[in-house]
């Protein structure tokens, strides 16, 4: 084997540890749920060491790579935002290499900030997911989507982030299933947890929502149609929830994209939420390229290590 | 005095009882936090006595006329909807009475329902407060505003209401406030509590959110910049909720009203929040002309008991 590179997705809540060729091939990976604020101040080191510490052992000099919140203010090493435009080459620009304890270089990569009308907006750990899911889709132009708490939405155009709008689309569908009145509306089990619908329906109510949002863009308002459509009993209570996600997920796609007509968008997500991403899409003229943040994560790192790797050969 | 008539505002958190003369006038007033979620199955009786015994035993006939949640199925008497469009004679005409254990009647005013392209949309109680924000106004025709946990935008013709939108502003406002992630960025006092911002610093940073939510219509994705504009050190702290609520209110707003030429609009508020939607209102082109929500509850009422008597007296 030709060398190993260590790549790390460590965001917020988990770390995303690959083991790579150095020729970018990843040959493992675990997962733990040690994100950056599960790790006390100064403890990084070790709580590398307690998930690849064998890795590490095993090869004592290979170089380790790592995106994410792992690089913000509250993780180990703060990078300052690369601002976009940029691609993989102004990216690399902008990381802050660091000399660990052992002896070998860790390489922090920054997140991406762009302003939008004067207002600033700002990724970090989804940047490399997008160079990754570029690599696997052989796209270097059009949009790109990574749904989630706060999906991205980001125009790629050669292989550079132009710009890009977050959407807090993920973190008020929870507050709003979970502790507004909204909720009170949806079926529950005997446990009082939401039940969730058959897929057919969960599906139909789902593209309901999205229609509604398509129809009227003015989300204060069609948010509460999923209450009145509960009480007029013209939505059954099990598909509530439903109807709520394609209410919020359809007013981020009318926002973001316009009328369509079948263009192939990369979307970065588990097989769960991208279905239901895939169906916005369809709604709207577009099909869907669904691509698991795994598998963005450790190509858009291995680019980067690669890419890293090259710039230090050609000097 | 020619007779007493007892009018109750009562509502999902409170109870306000007004004592009216028979020609509409308002002697007495008050207030308990005995809104209908506070009152026991079957004790909706017993509560009414706790609270207006007195005024009752004084006016052993005086009839009672009650708006808001108490007609609602979790109230006293469920009251179905008068769909729209509806004024004064066709509410009364659903109107229930009910005869108390006393031999005095009791009418119960219906809520309002609309449909909206195909979506119902319902109130109770704030029908009674636009009814008495006309009265009080001299308005007969346009918007009406009646902001607050659930906004409701009214559209009158003659004295009619035509047609109307909720928006769920204020639940949505609490919510990302208190549990987003935009309230991690706001600024606390020892307590831990949102620090209140001086006036003219609030109005700016709500004004600022309006302006805002007026250039880009997408409440998703302008939400997000109440956290970056304050990771970017480009709004203070203290000023970031004051923000959010110009986004949201600038959103509702902007749904709710094109452009327009100063034309008043009555908004149903307390002074604090009327103030916020009048600077809403200004940006917008408009004049806000508030009205206190008992003000035109007890106006409301009024009408209506006068309405009824009238017809009455005519058979």
């Amino acid at each position: 084997m030709s060398g190993s590179i260590f790549a790390l997705d460590w965001g917020t809540s988990n770390l995303r540890a690959f083991r790579l060729t150095s020729d970018g091939v990843c040959v493992a990976q675990r997962t733990a749920a040690k994100g950056i604020l599960a790790v006390p101040p100064g403890g990084f080191e070790a709580a590398l060491t307690e998930i690849i510490g064998d890795w590490l052992t095993d090869a004592p000099t290979a170089p380790i790579i790592l995106s994410g919140m792992v690089g913000s203010r509250q993780g180990w090493v703060e990078v300052p935002y690369a601002e976009a435009p940029a691609g993989i080459e102004a990216l690399l620009a902008k990381a802050t290499a660091k000399t660990l304890t052992d002896g070998r270089t860790a390489l922090f990569l920054p997140g991406v900030s762009c302003l939008r009308n004067g207002v600033p907006d700002v990724m970090r750990g989804e940047e490399t997911q997008i160079i990754g899911a570029l690599a696997l889709s052989g796209l270097a132009d059009g949009p790109v989507c990574a749904p989630g708490t706060h999906s991205k939405w980001v125009q790629v155009e050669g292989g550079r982030i132009m710009r890009f709008a977050t959407y807090m689309t993920g973190e008020l569908f929870a507050l709003l299933r979970d502790q507004s009145l909204l909720g009170r509306g949806m079926a529950r089990d005997g446990q009082g947890a939401i039940e969730t619908a058959p897929v057919e329906v969960a599906r139909a109510g789902f593209e309901r929502g999205v229609a509604q949002a398509f129809a009227d863009p003015a989300l204060l308002r069609t948010l509460f149609s999923a209450r009145t459509l509960g009480l007029f009993d013209r939505l059954p209570a099990v598909a509530i929830a439903d109807y709520l996600s394609g209410l919020l997920i359809g007013a981020e796609v009318a926002a973001a994209l316009p009328e369509g007509f079948g263009t192939p968008i990369p979307v970065i997500a588990s097989a769960a939420l991208a279905d239901r991403y895939a169906w916005a899409l369809a709604l709207r003229g577009y099909t869907a390229h669904p691509i698991s943040g795994d598998a963005a994560a450790v190509a858009g790192l291995a680019q980067f290590a690669i890419f890293h790797r090259a710039q230090g050969d050609a000097r």
